[in-house]
């Protein structure tokens, strides 16, 4: 399964692609970290990470696209940005076709670290581990990687969920049959 | 001057467009109200919208586009879709190379009625009035027109400013050119 993970903001957006194979493999494909300026202007801005989007979705045609939910921070203008910057990433893969998925904070440091109050160096000590080679870059770049990591392992567990709900409804609209008969 | 007003929102969004001319006369040429069902994923919702803001351009070439800042609201929920759609709205003004404008809801009322702190009815009645016919539809399209008529009207003292703050910057560089010599 191959994974484009998103850590989206403004300034700085941090876009990785793993490939997820069997047991819990990993390999990094491509992580950078699409930086817009400050100075310019916000539908620019989108536009240049709408390009950063396009671009790694074209070389790498991901299986899914796995983003940060944007959570209850304080900062209004920081949450605006970073909204906009996920919508953004949002709509390149729903307009490509591409299964969108999002994973909050705590999620994506419980599944690569075990817990869900990890601290950002232990974020990134982890996915270096998992990867098997250093990460370098900001936390941009390791939150990305531990984004596309969180989405992978957890979708087999997510499908299983929802075809446990399928089989319960179906068996459900059974007996609603066998009673209206 | 053509200007395209956005009211944002991932629900329900209002766009109109209105032709400013002379004096403060305004034409309303189209006014709706785009949405998208809360059942969809982001993803898909946010591609709609795209889709509503690409027709409306393409139809009527707005000169400018005019998008209601998203301000501190309480509800980051609110606020993250609100973003979002005003960020899609931005994006494909900018691809079109359309000038994006933001204005606070005070800046909007103070533009329409004359007071920062108007109300929703005030609002739409003072906008009935300007276009010079009954706008109906919820405060999303009233509220759309408002923006368009506040840019329209700002504009001009906007670019006055913009060139008095030129002339200034460019006789303080004449004069550092003589001290300098």
């Amino acid at each position: 399964m191959r994974v484009l993970g998103v850590d989206p903001g403004l300034t700085r957006c941090g876009i990785a692609v793993i490939d997820a194979g069997a047991g819990r493999s990993v390999r990094l494909l491509s992580v950078d970290v699409a930086r817009t300026p400050n100075t310019a202007e916000l539908g620019d801005r989108l536009v240049l990470l709408e390009q950063a989007f396009l671009a790694t979705i074209a070389e790498f045609g991901p299986d899914a696209v796995a983003i940060e939910r944007v959570f209850s921070q304080h900062n209004v203008r920081t949450v605006t940005g970073t909204a906009q910057a996920a919508g953004i990433a949002a709509l390149v893969a729903a307009r490509s076709g591409i299964h969108v998925a999002f994973h909050t904070p705590s999620e994506v440091k419980a599944s690569v670290t075990g817990s869900g109050v990890a601290g950002k160096t232990q974020v990134a000590n982890m996915v270096s581990r998992i990867v098997n080679q250093p990460v370098a870059g900001p936390a941009d770049a390791t939150d990305a990687i531990a984004l596309a990591i969180c989405h992978a392992w957890r979708a087999p567990a997510q499908q299983a969920i929802d075809a446990a709900v399928a089989r319960q409804q179906a068996t459900l609209a059974a007996a609603q049959l066998v009673v209206r008969s």
